[in-house]
């Protein structure tokens, strides 16, 4: 039972490292020559293109923060501890086609939208609105920043979006509040946004990336006491969250500072799914066997299940392991590239089934009240029932399982007993 | 509400025309140099390089095809027509890299998968388990094949994928089945299949595009009687349906051939949800406006329920219209071509609400039994409730909708009362 705890091993490495950012819907576009045939850039090619410049990024900034190398930690870590996440649009030349050139000419494109960067649109419907309405979320950032802003706090904001959390913050009573936002698009709605709450004074926008900030930008709004994000991914360190934080932390706040939110864990779990096993794997169908199909089945890659295209909370399954904490994180504290490539782990079955997958959630928490209950945030299915924005913002990742012991030309299923232990 | 009609219309046109196909889940994969943070070839860019190769392809043979070029019938329509959807992975060079190479190195790659190219992979994980293992679908193929079939029945199918429906056809008694897959892995798979069910000397598998058989290969078999296929896309013409069953129908079958499915139109639907109105606009939250937000709202683009992430059939919805019949196909006679670019529809709002997004879905038709029912296969949301696979292949395409009768910064809802005509 190697593999499951090598899978295992796969939560952690992925969680640890950059990853794909929260995943998004792909619009149907047609090329600007009206033919509609033509597939534009994919967020993958964006992606593709934005880690391009984020290695021009690091070549000038990442080289200070590779400190903790040793024999177990391998020379390629290294060098993805320089190559944090960059979201897409965060960097624009002003060169972008504007939307309604993408658009086959006899389809209908708002007057709103014709002049307006087609990069800003995707970004905008990417997962914006359905993290703008996950009320469960906006509450806790409210409950984590009522606890630690004060009347003189300085609130720093990386990756402001919308500008809501600044907002959030502003409406607790905070002196200042300085939200960075490196989409200059969003930036400047971001801006009318907090114009039309009445928050122009005492809301700073600042269009760069985070790590492009210097102290003596922050000096006329004084030194931050409170360092606030929500930049996680569908795995909790997906969009480098780690990276930006802890340089802000190093060189933008206040020794001390309060961080929202403070910590954080990335979870994994065994499943037991028909509904996984069903668009997964096949046996036979009225006498005819398919299973030889199998040997095409992806148990390597992690996909996550918004790109499957279905929400976990709305299918039937079964845990059959406790959910295992696999990378807790301190955004107080901890610093990127403490984590060795691979870390082993023992954990007993539960109940007795076919481990179809492994899937990956995470929890963040915040300071709680006086009875030091944590505030927390989670990705697993069961905090997401009834939750159709959280779902369809961050989801979670799936990894198919299988039995490698009996390695062969089709894969075995992973079935364990109650009580067994996975080492 | 001319904006209303004028989206119906732009599904009709995407319905008619060359659309991307089913969609897939996008694994998160690795790097060959062991780094694990670019982003590989995404499936947009796969389907971009294989539409080239379309072009290519169509260089030779597309031509012939525009025949019904008039006034109301645009040049770059006729040019579409000329270039119909290439499955992915259909021609390969044999240089593509094995799966290995595209995994980060410290992952678990199954012995099996070691040497497989990557592209395969990838196709057979994205929808064919689902397909497969979407049991009314076979048993609308059985039991449509079952009225056509007889024992010297010559079927043909076009994308014959692992096999499954040449079997079936096998299994009903057909003298001789001829079935047609263009990824040559895929071909190899179907073959090792059809010889485990004993089916090798009834079923003869050709590893080339539909549009590139000839005649004469099929001379040993005898002239096809049944002309059978399964190449549906999200929306009913999205893989070039009728391209290649038109082309073998006019090239390579005997006149009067059997056509499995028969017929299909294709679907709009208005719809009100809460659920899609959460995931794509905002209003406020707690006293904060955040609606301005929504000037980035695209209600241009189709995006498959897929590709955002979710099932239709686990959202609140409600239809506040009949459905529209807005493109019906004949698979036994029509041409590609006789469609105008645009249709006006008129249709009548039934319930009050909020029209957040036409939904397109499907249904295909084959000759039923003495009663004259025919045999349905649908998309339709309600017809893929307790269907996970059905929802896991096809979903339905979704465009947002808006009131461009008050077209300003901001979109403004599109709300309709019972009774109104929408024309």
């Amino acid at each position: 039972h190697l593999v499951c705890c090598r899978a295992l091993a796969g939560v952690i490495t992925r969680a640890a490292r950059k990853q794909l950012p929260r995943t998004s819907a792909a619009p149907m576009h047609s090329s600007d020559d009206g033919v509609g045939s033509s597939v534009p850039e994919s967020r993958a090619a964006m992606e593709q293109r934005y880690l391009e410049k984020a290695e021009h990024f690091m070549g000038s900034h990442g080289d200070a923060q590779d400190g903790d190398d040793d024999d177990d930690y391998d020379d390629s870590y290294a060098e993805q501890e320089g190559r944090p996440y960059v979201p897409p649009a965060s960097v624009s030349d002003g060169s972008k086609p504007c939307f309604a050139t993408n658009i086959e000419k006899h389809f209908v494109v708002p007057a709103r939208l014709q002049d307006k960067p087609y990069e800003l649109i995707e970004a905008a419907n990417d997962w914006h609105y359905a993290m703008m309405n996950d009320h469960p979320r906006n509450e806790f950032y409210k409950a984590a920043l009522a606890r630690v802003v004060k009347p003189d706090s300085v609130v720093l904001e990386i990756g402001a979006g919308s500008g809501l959390l600044s907002i959030i913050a502003a409406s607790l009573g905070a002196q200042t509040v300085v939200a960075i936002e490196a989409n200059h698009h969003l930036a400047n709605v971001a801006r009318e946004i907090i114009r039309r709450n009445g928050y122009e004074g005492k809301i700073h926008i600042i269009n760069k990336m985070s790590t492009e900030v210097t102290p003596a930008e922050l000096e006329p709004f004084g030194t931050p006491t409170v360092l606030l994000s929500e930049i996680l991914g569908t795995l909790l360190l997906g969009e480098s969250a780690l990276h930006y934080v802890m340089d802000a932390r190093q060189r933008l706040t206040t020794p001390d500072c309060a961080v929202v939110p403070l910590r954080g864990t990335q979870f994994a779990t065994l499943v037991d799914s028909a509904d996984i096993a069903s668009i997964t794997s096949v046996k036979d169908w009225q006498g005819i066997d398919l299973s030889w199909f199998n040997s095409l089945q992806d148990t390597t890659s992690m996909v996550f299940t918004k790109q499957y295209g279905f929400r976990f909370s709305s299918c039937s399954y079964t845990e059959l392991a406790p959910r295992l904490p696999v990378l807790p994180i301190d955004f107080s504290s901890d610093q990127v590239g403490v984590w060795r490539g691979e870390k082993r782990t023992h954990l007993q079955v539960q109940k007795a089934g076919t481990i179809h997958a492994i899937l990956a959630s995470w929890e963040v928490y915040a300071i709680g009240d006086s009875t030091d209950k944590p505030l927390v945030m989670a990705t697993h299915p069961d905090a997401t029932l009834n939750n159709f924005p959280r779902d369809m913002q961050w989801g979670q990742g799936l990894q198919l399982i299988e039995d490698m012991a009996c390695e062969g030309g089709s894969p075995v299923p992973f079935q364990v007993s109650a009580g067994e232990w996975l080492t």
